[in-house]
């Protein structure tokens, strides 16, 4: 009963503004609006339906908006810039930093962007452009070229001269550091260290030059899973000449997992991670309907199976009753041990070198439950029926269905990603075509076989 | 076809260190597992079948064991802890920090719970016992009592002074909090602050009295939002009436974000985020068994009403043949709102105030997708049996099951949460429970009515 009794701030904030919003005054709606965080408003008109979204765009701060527009889904975006005239887009994402402008940059109007990059100045301009030419997806799109730096042969006095002369550190700076010359990276030091140690320690005898630099082509994925293994909250970012050319923070690589965690759970059921909760009922038509178009060609195929039997149920129809029994289990099987090898995939779990072992163990779970589930399937088919031939036949079907279920759970996703293809996307599809028409062979053909000799 | 050529690091260690056992050198395996941070090292366990792991295990640094413990999932963490003699635990565990160290206390046995709390000083001691008063998943579990406190009416210059004697600053420092005389949180300091300020600065110009502090008893998931909403790295924790009492980091929201991804991903597929990839057979088995055993059920129900038409089909076996694909399109129909919704409840964008507008929205993409899709199948039907009637029935009832489908995708997951379940684990069973049988009840029922007249 937990989740009931938990606290839910959105849920409860999304309650007062719909409340003050029906009601029509729109100076509560402000106020309540404008006491909330840049991430907290995007949640919030995510949630809202066309109409009472664009009222309340209508009255988040203008200092606001580019952060806003930066926490919401591309979906959600677009349908916030649509309601924005260039005026009112350039001043919003003028003072974004570059990793965030980067981020939102594709989704702007092409004139909008040409009178971004105007206004902004020479070296900043430069900044977006290096970052914008790395590939989506990518540490060096991931990063902000906003880095301090400091030179090793110094104390912690010269060093702290220096910081007080710059006067403010960019989020989340937790270390600083330490290049050549011909700034290639040499190490980092952290704030703390330099906050517990005398004024006339030397910076070498400060440095860690232990943490690898990020390489600047590198997966968003691995960029992730670094972050989360070492527990960091920043890194620098490396050229392929060992130059330091910026850095990545927590705050980016907390929303790259969550975007994971969305593709996994919705791209099970062939949806986007992007998808707006309330996207235009064409749009998610056209969208779902596609889905729906490859499922219809796999049930096409499972009821081509049952049709070549049409003869053996015409004279037993009980069999038609049972063969959904046969295929939804082996279907519900095969999608357990899909989760746990799309997981796998997704953490670098699962490889070449433990597939088989792998698959064995799973062969063995399913023929343990097969013959447990088919035995208690075939008494009942038993009870039922009162014909110990059809019960035998379920019996064997539902085994044989549930071990194919497993290699299919096992030997899909393995086979998809060895292509190029994504798991986590195509996976579900397949298994249960695999599952349904295997499904109904099996029975009907076994049946065939037993039961009309 | 990005996937497939990303940098895979996880991936590649296993297989090197895969080939490494399979050599049976030890000596390199040992080397290569002990170049890798305790995260990555528990990542690389819970990707190996038993017998491998074990040996593996053996040859992690002692000093790693504990950090390793606390990397694991709690399944993987058993079979680990299976190895060790109670020494070999004490020796792993007794340097973890307070908060990990709650977090593993539970899976160890108890003699060796009482050996770990007698080998602490005091302080430490009661500090774990107030973490562990908290209920799990809350924010009192996940704080660790160990903070750095100031003073709001003392210059820089007294703080460095204070945490240059301290010599050392809790992981993740980003923030000092200022504290009343009794201990009351009143505001932080950030450690950019101190660094670029000049000495003379008094504190209370630094104070940052903006970020509300975490309440002891809020939700992990409510922490976890927080802080992703607001970028936080770390953040004060206060008892009831204000006093300061732990600080959270962002190590650990990642690792509850990481959590919440794989519950929703797995439980969708009746599985615990907990799960190792290789438990035991027998263990995998009993655990599966539950969730087959519920889908048998539902099954049960739908071969039920299909068993109410047996006259049905016995006159015309073609409804056998296509009474699958009518259950199946409203199935996965259904599936793809369901995941939206579980989602949209997750991030707490759903609620009362608009599951009226979201139903309403459901239903019309529902209508045109199975107004389109019974068109196409209703043509197939055509060609294929040269039934007009059979036609008109299938398109009339895939357009109602679509509508059914997304009725049910949006109402199931909100009954269920305001009854106090989690709409991530049950809602797929009641949904293809449902499409099923009114699938199979309303192809079925039309069929006896216009057909059979």
């Amino acid at each position: 009963m937990a989740e009931a009794v938990r606290h839910d701030k959105t849920a409860r904030q999304l309650r007062m503004l719909s409340d003050a919003l029906d009601s029509g005054r729109l100076g509560p709606v402000r106020r309540l609006v404008n006491t909330l965080a840049p991430a907290e408003i995007g949640n919030l008109l995510e949630s809202l339906p066309p109409g009472k979204r664009e009222v309340v765009w209508g009255l988040v701060d203008q200092e606001d908006d580019g952060e806003v527009l930066v926490h919401v889904g591309e979906e959600v975006r677009e349908s916030l810039l649509a309601d924005m005239d260039p005026d009112e887009i350039i001043a919003a994402v003028e003072d974004l930093d570059i990793d965030d402008l980067a981020d939102l940059v594709e989704d702007l109007p092409d004139t909008v962007i040409d009178e971004v990059l105007k206004s902004m100045d020479r070296e900043n301009r430069e900044r977006l452009e290096q970052v914008l030419s790395y590939p989506e997806d990518t540490a060096g799109r991931l990063m902000n070229p906003d880095v301090v730096t400091v030179r090793a042969d110094v104390n912690i006095d010269v060093v702290l001269r220096y910081l007080r002369l710059r006067g403010e550190l960019p989020d989340h700076t937790d270390y600083l550091y330490v290049v050549s010359r011909r700034h290639q990276y040499l190490g980092r030091v952290s704030l703390a260290s330099l906050v517990t140690h005398e004024d006339s320690t030397p910076i070498n005898r400060l440095v860690d030059d232990e943490q690898p630099a990020i390489d600047v082509g590198e997966s968003a994925d691995e960029v992730a899973r670094q972050f989360s293994d070492h527990d960091w909250v920043s890194a620098p970012v490396v050229d392929d000449n060992n130059i330091l050319i910026g850095r990545i923070t927590i705050d980016d690589v907390v929303d790259i997992i969550r975007a994971q965690a969305e593709h996994q759970a919705l791209g099970a059921a062939g949806l986007d991670e992007d998808e707006d909760l309330f996207s235009p009922v064409w749009r998610a038509m056209r969208r779902r309907l596609v889905w729906l178009f490859v499922n219809l060609c796999t049930a096409f195929v499972a009821a081509n199976v049952v049709g070549q039997f049409e003869g053996t149920i015409d004279k037993l129809v009980a069999l038609a009753v049972l063969m959904p029994m046969v295929a939804g289990l082996g279907g519900n099987a095969g999608t357990q041990v899909l989760a746990l090898m799309v997981r796998g995939l997704a953490l670098g779990q699962v490889g070449a070198s433990n597939v088989k072992a792998l698959l064995w163990k799973e062969l063995r779970v399913a023929l343990l439950n097969g013959l447990l589930m088919g035995a208690v399937l075939g008494l009942i088919v038993l009870v039922w029926f009162h014909n110990p031939g059809l019960s035998l036949v379920i019996f064997i079907a539902l085994t044989c269905n549930l071990l194919l279920a497993a290699s299919a759970g096992v030997l899909i996703p393995m086979t998809l990603k060895r292509l190029g293809f994504d798991p986590a996307l195509a996976s579900g599809i397949f298994l249960t075509a695999i599952t349904d028409s295997m499904g109904f062979f099996t029975f009907l053909g076994l049946a065939t076989l037993v039961l009309l000799r």
